[in-house]
């Protein structure tokens, strides 16, 4: 683990690992100092608000997405009517998306929705290739299945473009080329600092990192952006969690030096384990995690289970007391879920103050989620392969402003 | 530099790098103990001799092809009718090729007519480019000029795929997929030893090797090669120079691991420069090569002035004592590209004794060498763009016994 990505003893922020051992939590103003990243405060945000015909979603009012780079860039190209796109993405190392992955796909949604932007979405199946022990068809398989889920939240494939390493790599040149600009610009020790690679690691994880900085240039989809007579005029923001933040430090680092805009970024705090704040939702253990597949009754049971109670140890103390917000799982997943502000603030009041009893908030985010999932999955049964070829093929998307 | 790769104090032999101080030049039987590879012997010669339809080529007899790696296994194959392929490279960093980048193309040419084979020959654009200060579309103008000098050499469209790797990687996914499953398998250490990388190298540098190694394998070529049901059962045959050794060492030891054959290999030694055994020929020295560009009075005077003499200080003294063939260039290349066996004997004899002067093994090599670069000349200037791109787009190539 390079020391520059342990923001104190207990917390280890990595692309592969985030645990601490803080019952707060990551301690993400110690992070963001640590990693060089800016708060999104009140100011910026009610600049965002100004420029946004819609009300600001609530990821955003409520600080989950609470770190940028440069969103004031992006800002200015909208109001200067400059192109830019949105990337995301997403390793696929399980078959069931969790609650946690769903979040950025939410987010990138909301802007693309928004201010009518096209989305790039990579799935990193080759860093999964590398890192995990699975077989090339175990992860084409993955990768499919978790594009379907993505497809589910709701894009639009005029906007969309979904593509795996594996598959984009061997369709279009310049993905490549742009891949080969950034590695001749990373040094073996750069990257080692960044990622904490060490001498035992496989080639391919030491040079991946180009892979996943490549999307953030618009030179890399001559075919999808069309009319891209200057690809170095175009924008982006990466909307996603703080822990890829080593990948696009890289990226801004050597953008300039290839005459390319450096990509904005918006970070969102991590989504907390179903036990609590010291560590994020894994797939890799299913009682961590509420996925997208369960049934109301899993839902139901994990939550009642394993959920992090804030309360009191008796309903007399919780009575008395009140229930702990801050390290409340409940309460947590419902700041991510629960859109209607007015009725979050009464859930947080009645909590805190001890009106409402662990078991009363547990049944709140219960209704929430099995409604939220139900509906996924309803919406996931009608995604056939052909409408995943629809979002995977280079299609052509539409760059604003220009 | 990596202590692996130095043969004694003087000899430095990499993929990057050859010289040696000693004036016999590289010590090659020392060279293949240290890479581990075997001398081509008489009695292998008289087995390849017993299979092929045509007597074996002058590179082979004179053993300028001097060093294998499981040449056996494709005698076997050709005995039992199992398919092989051809692959060979080149790296184009210079415009013109000089003759020591023919060499490999003329004997990967012999293979392909001798025994009806198909031949990939990979343009290693992207290391260039990772390599040299240069820009993509200098690599991309480079590859082409290096593509139609190789095509004038009389290959075949119907048997031979030439492809640039930024061309080609964007081109086949299961190219992509072969370089990931082959870095997967190789550790930074294992790179840093192999090939002498240090930290400062760039991440793009030290996973190259992989996409060197990957077209060693059939499954790197599913559109090229029809009919290919089993592309594991495929073997494959790399005539090249002994510098690149280390690629190769590294893609047989990954082979097995991945349920593929290993490449077999023969190895050249290397071409000298005009002055003399202790270092190759080179395209950045001007007066060190002849070019395949070169007229008829530039190839005269360069032999005239440079080519290193093994001849005696004076007539007198050449007279009694002789010429030593053995460090004398022009002899040297005599050997490489005169095909007529009694007049080189001949030559060898008149040189060694005295019989025949500085001046006149000369006017010998000056002579054949400019009717084969003539005669190039010729055939390079019908090489189309059109030509070009029927050699470079994917295409079907018939693997023999299939």
């Amino acid at each position: 683990m390079a020391e520059v990505l342990e923001v104190k003893v207990e917390d280890i922020v990595t692309p592969w690992e985030v645990s601490t051992n803080s019952s707060s939590g990551v301690d993400y103003d110690k992070l963001i100092v640590r990693f060089g990243c800016s708060k999104i405060d009140d100011a910026l945000l009610q600049r965002l608000s100004n420029i946004c015909p819609q009300p600001l979603h609530h990821l955003l009012k409520r600080q989950i997405f609470f770190s940028h780079r440069d969103l004031e860039e992006i800002i200015l190209r909208i109001e200067q009517k400059k192109p830019f796109f949105l990337y995301t993405g997403r390793g696929p190392s399980s078959e069931a998306l969790h609650l946690g992955h769903v979040v950025p796909f939410i987010i990138n949604k909301w802007f693309q929705d928004v201010f009518d932007v096209p989305l790039v979405i990579q799935l990193t199946d080759d860093e999964k290739f590398l890192w995990k022990n699975l077989s090339i068809s175990e992860v084409r398989h993955l990768t499919r299945e978790n594009a379907k889920d993505i497809i589910a939240m709701g894009f639009d494939p005029k906007k969309t473009f979904i593509f795996s390493n594996f598959e984009y790599m061997g369709t279009c040149p310049d993905f490549y080329r742009t891949v080969c600009q950034i590695q001749r610009l990373v040094t073996y020790n750069q990257a080692r600092a960044i990622f904490g690679f060490n001498d035992s690691d496989c080639i391919g994880k030491i040079s991946f990192p180009a892979i996943q900085a490549a999307p953030s240039f618009a030179q890399s989809f001559p075919t999808v952006f069309q009319n891209l007579k200057k690809p170095e005029d175009v924008g982006c923001l990466i909307p996603c969690a703080i822990d890829q933040d080593p990948y696009f430090r890289m990226t801004r680092d050597v953008a300039p030096r290839l005459g390319l805009p450096k990509p904005s970024l918006i970070y969102s705090v991590f989504f907390p384990a179903l036990q609590g704040n010291q560590t994020k939702m894994s797939a890799s253990n299913p009682n961590t995690s509420v996925f997208l597949t369960d049934t109301p009754k899993q839902i139901k049971n994990k939550i009642n289970k394993y959920a992090y109670s804030g309360g009191g140890d008796t309903v007399a103390e919780h009575r008395e007391c009140g229930g702990n917000c801050a390290i409340d799982v409940s309460y947590q997943y419902l700041r991510f879920f629960l859109e209607d502000d007015q009725k979050l603030e009464q859930i947080r009041q009645d909590y805190s103050s001890g009106k409402m009893l662990t078991g009363e908030i547990k049944k709140e985010l219960i209704t929430l989620l099995t409604d939220f999932v139900a509906e996924h999955q309803r919406r996931r049964a009608a995604i056939t392969d052909n409408i995943l070829e629809e979002f995977m093929t280079p299609h052509p998307l539409r760059l604003p402003f220009i």
